[in-house]
């Protein structure tokens, strides 16, 4: 029974590693439907992401069960609580992925993103997708000195996040609809990179056995 | 001990309706300071953030020790992982409100809402502050009919924020930090209303008995 106990533990993390993946496929789709404009491409994204909603509602009641069942305590009790946060962590950052595919699909026929920032995107859309895919890596225990990296990608996302904001306040020649747009979708992007920090900070207060850090998902107010 | 515990569980209720009207006060402040462009105003708003930061974390503690020492089961536990999702969803509905305070700051002196949107901000302001209110009567268990206001509400500004949205993508006389401000502005009030539906809902999902909601906090995918 124990044992039974300790397997349902391991696979509380593989199945947080499998919604991760769906939101890296999600992220990476919605990020090449936004830059080629595909909306074949974006309206899937956007269907996909009620799979990492039902993933979350199957997982989330896993655990209830493991805390009714088992009665938990201490650093079992803590992986438990911090499996719930991170499972309505990585559901919204599936979330926001399909909202950088609404974007994509709202703007078509035309790009969301205009040629003179079409670089920031790419870049963007990589060192997202880098971050989710680190932070898998570091749930799944297989490097945790990514961590490090994922905090990295997150600085650089917040810094081009406030580059393209800058170049859009300081000039007037956007269009109504790409101020909009450019907005929306730095802000999707930072917030993704935001979850993905939160995602690892809480596995090294998991790791080093330290308190939990209900902090873990809290946004610093940002600034351009 | 047993009475000892149910009292907890209580205090756990008020505690959480502390938090939100901490967030309360903080949303009046930061839509008062948006429209009167009161810089000071902004600056408690932000300042104030950490308080239900600090909540949270304490609130977090006393639900892990609850669950760790007295292994509740059904309804006890289900009240508890709700308890926790909550305090998550109010934490962040607070850095809401400081992100409305902050552009109120970034746009100061001048008004970070051009004037012929006043009115669409000020009934913003008074839909979330009346969902928040209406959020933190239901989960005190005083007026549970105040749930179908709280939908009511949001609709409503959902509805506002897509008529703002739509307004500025066809006029191309606003400038661009005009554009980003609204764009950013009308995003805030609606993930508040979002996050008080899911607050509300999540209480009726415990009074019904019925399975956990772990969606509460989903978004659906908005189109304007």
């Amino acid at each position: 029974m124990r044992e039974a106990y300790r397997s349902d533990l391991r696979h509380l993390v593989e199945d947080l590693v499998a919604m991760l993946d769906r939101v890296h496929e999600g992220l990476g789709g919605a990020s090449t439907a936004l830059l080629d404009g595909d909306l074949a491409l974006a309206e899937r994204v956007i269907a996909a992401d009620s799979h990492i909603d039902e993933d979350q509602a199957q997982l989330d009641e896993t655990m209830i069960q493991l805390l009714a069942r088992q009665g938990p305590v201490a650093g079992d009790l803590r992986l438990l609580v911090a499996g719930l946060r991170m499972s309505s962590t990585i559901e919204r950052m599936g979330d926001l992925a399909a909202h950088i595919a609404i974007v994509a699909r709202r703007s078509h026929p035309q790009l969301a993103v205009p040629e003179r920032h079409r670089e920031d995107f790419q870049r963007l859309g990589e060192l997202a997708l880098g971050a989710v895919g680190s932070s898998a890596r570091v749930i799944s225990g297989n490097d945790l000195a990514l961590a490090a990296q994922v905090e990295k990608d997150d600085d650089e996302i917040d810094a081009l996040q406030s580059d393209i904001y800058r170049a859009v306040t300081r000039h007037d020649d956007y269009t109504s609809a790409e101020v909009m747009n450019l907005t929306l979708l730095g802000r999707y992007y930072e917030r993704i990179g935001d979850h993905a920090v939160s995602l690892v900070r809480r596995v090294g207060f998991l790791v080093t056995g330290d308190t939990l850090d209900s902090h873990g998902g809290r946004e610093d107010p940002e600034e351009f």
